[in-house]
């Protein structure tokens, strides 16, 4: 039986050090270690693991970390939401995000062509500048063929980037497919759509990709999910292991809480319900936010993967 | 300048009544009836209205409320997730939702057939029931094209369902147009994707049903946003409103905070960037759950709208 | 088995009704209606009920409300924390809370002598001239008895006020002692302490005043507690209850979340560790805003006992 | 202007590294560099520093980095609830906290006479151990005066225990007062009222206590509190702080939010309100859980003090 052990500072303490305590100290700091745990059992027992994240994270710094996990093929596949995929492929052009206050003058703000997220800030130049480069770069795929699932059309553009930090161009690099159930919801849906506008027979299957992401496991291998908030990219990892006879490992780590019933609060205990995982050491629920906790539990995984001459 | 005043039962207080006085009150009390000043100010401004719910809000009761406030003419759009189509179909069909309890057995369950969505349960059964209807369903809309936009798919199957209470049925009749930014992302789409596997022409357009929602207002209108929960539901209609220069008044319930700079927790402030909404009194966010919160807020909506004979 | 039912509006729409429906809309609306049907069985069994609350609750306009509470005879015990005591006897003295907004200039606020909590305003002479009221009732009580208790001094306060809305009013009118046991800490505190400085044989007993709330129930006597927020009030009830044998019901509402391991979000179904309650019809926790949610419930409470001729 | 950088792991990165990179991420994660940023500058500015916490952090392995914290002459004085009080003796009596789920079956629990705070477990023995310490010791502290101070009564303790780890042993070692303002809301106060029944002269003097917490600091010195969860300590450190003219930093932790109005979830920007407060420079706030957070942030703190050579 573990017991609680008193945490204290020592000079120079590393993260992994500091994550391996975390496991007899309390509360979410003993759920963060066995994500961790979790997630190092995923890649030994060679699961194909599916990381999703919402967009919220790829506006703050998360984002280079998440392409590193990519080449570092921790992940090998990733759902997310289109304002992830608009940001990173501004980062990739350039631009920077700023960071301000949860509590400002929104009016101002909006004045200053300055639009927030949270306590982080893009501005309205740098959509002007994604869509700089995505309607001639539309036209060129559009060139090579008329019809494009969701995940051919990002490898595509990953495939145009040049930037190690970028997640679509590793994952391009690194053949990990990149879902996006709503390419639709944001900034590049309008694009498509102008797009569209001038060439009618130019369409994007969302269809044929469910059948992509159907197609990236197969029922006899192992599969793990970890899911970062909530979202559809939550949901659609989700879904898409379950017609594929379940998780055998899954890491929730969100803001969120089982009360409302939402998806972004659901725990993985209601992965047993999906049939496979069995066992209690294959599944973690971190409350938390996720620019913290989710760094915390991976860099370990980095640390005890590299030891054991496990990570590429 | 509003002051607290003592709230004291009466006997046989009616919902109207307790909303009136819970503006004097405090805390999340006072917000929900600011909500609900705002959207009959939407109403008797004549704004268009978006409604978006989550699918955990149609697995609850909440859908048969959403199907009446689109038949009093109160919604002019509707965003949702696909599970909520699923579901409001199901129901259409006859199937019935457990209530059970947010901790149970999941193990258990699964053996019995039964999927869990916090205290409710939807059997395997009644997707099954599902597929039957959908299948035979698509070959028919098929038939007469082969490329659907989304929201005409949509109101292609409300006007097979038979049920006053579905959300589906009367929005077709009604002609409110139903978006779904991410249709792929439940059973729905992996139905669409065996459908696609024999009728390979067969093409779901999402690019066009943006243009379908940019249309569905216009610049010059106002515009009303009332949005339950977070998710692309929420996103999806802000997306829309601001492009055709921004929402005039903005309603937003949710368990999300702020904190993660997620969706799902913005606040109705942020709208204030958006760049039309100016006045205090034309925004409310009322944190907490919408299977309470929403219809204490519209009932009273509804009563005054008669009050005044404003109600279809 | 019960399942989920579509819940519609109906002109002029009680109250009662409402939450009777709630109970088959799903996530928290079912839990609040639970939380009704314990509270009923509490009462109906003749249990001996502790009502605990936090200030903020008696800074909003439920005051009034737990006053009617302990006049209809629900509430047997008290427990609160001291910011409640004050601010009740504040109203009591004809003192206006204002309602402002959860965003504001704080700066400004404080050069206007206003203190906020949350969206409600208290001004900084309505403390002073609570300061005026309590000075000479401490002289007056002191030249009685030099130790008190808590409770008999908070009785002894009620005794001297003379509005039916109060809650140490009808508390002291009705024999249902009120327990603080963090007496000092509030501005009431700090007049105590002025106080003492000048008599220094005045002792407040917070010892004595355990043995009062350990001895205000018995072992063989049903026990139940509804806890509104979280804190030492509902600590301290929950404590009590357990040294006489453990609750037979329990009802907890707060916003907290059982994750972070404190008392405040702490469930019913820990509750059951007490050894007491086993069945579960006899807990509910209900996750939400009190100023919403314990009306709701308790006015159904009212309803449903004078109907059955139970209330007094 | 900051801007968001991207964030990557580097092998063998420390704590210390990891924060400096978590001001540039985004979200909770730049607020928790701020919290580290804010106690760097109470203490190069010579603040006397109020630590505060609850009991389930006692509970947790924090314990003994609050003792670290303590020794090193970081906090001046300690704001806690009694729980923290008990549990820290049980500890330096060699009592071992069990390591378990937030889940599990509680009546099983109580059956083997385990206590559940969250994951945490507490044997009834470790209470019966407790009581057989405590009891003598407050025939030992009676024979030496009748009427104690609750700050009094505890240093006492701490001089009777032997562990470095323990907080009462440090506090007591290193002259820092802990407050406690209610302190029979536990075991403890159960403990005192059963040796009042025999010695009913001996009284526990809160009201003097009061005294001692507003004279730990002057009206002239810098005052900074740190305030980990909410409840009686947060609000008892910032009552103690504002009558002495106001707090001049203040950093919060919690998993509460403002929505409810409640202490737990207020804000440090109500610590505007507060009066001496004026620059954002000098307040942060994080939103999450202490257990990960607060290590995090205070790590960053010993490290830079002890490169400036200002750490004991």
């Amino acid at each position: 039986m573990e017991t609680v052990k008193d945490f204290q500072w020592k000079k120079g303490i590393t993260v992994k050090d500091y994550v391996d305590r975390l496991g007899n100290v309390g509360f979410q700091s003993i759920e963060l270690k066995r994500a961790s745990e979790v997630i190092i059992k995923m890649k030994k027992n060679n699961a194909k693991i599916f990381l999703t994240f919402t967009s919220n994270m790829v506006t703050s710094g998360l984002r280079g970390f998440f392409a590193q996990i990519v080449e570092k093929r921790i992940a090998d596949i990733i759902v997310t939401t289109v304002g992830g995929i608009e940001e990173d492929i501004m980062k990739a052009l350039g631009e920077k995000f700023r960071i301000g206050k949860f509590d400002v003058d929104d009016v101002e703000l909006h004045e200053q062509g300055i639009n927030r997220v949270g306590n982080l800030q893009i501005t309205t130049e740098s959509y002007m500048r994604f869509e700089d480069f995505l309607q001639p770069l539309l036209k060129e795929l559009y060139d090579k063929q008329k019809r494009w699932a969701v995940s051919d059309l990002l490898r595509e553009i990953g495939l145009k980037l040049d930037d190690e930090n970028s997640i679509l161009y590793q994952a391009a690099k690194n053949n990990v497919p990149i879902f996006c159930p709503a390419i639709t919801d944001g900034s590049f849906g309008f694009h498509l759509f102008l797009f569209q506008q001038k060439y009618n027979d130019f369409v994007v299957d969302v269809v044929k990709d469910f059948g992509n992401i159907l197609y990236s496991t197969s029922h006899d291998e192992k599969k793990g999910v970890i899911a970062l908030g909530g979202s559809i990219s939550k949901h659609h990892a989700i879904l898409s292991t379950l017609l594929n006879g379940g998780a055998d490992y899954a890491v929730y780590m969100t803001t969120a809480h089982k009360t409302s019933g939402s998806m972004s609060g659901a725990t993985t205990q209601e992965a047993k319900s999906w049939g496979k995982v069995k066992d209690e050491s294959d599944i973690a629920t971190v409350n938390g936010d996720v620019t913290i906790m989710f760094p915390l539990a991976m860099i370990r995984v980095f640390e005890v993967l590299q030891e054991e001459n496990l990570l590429e």
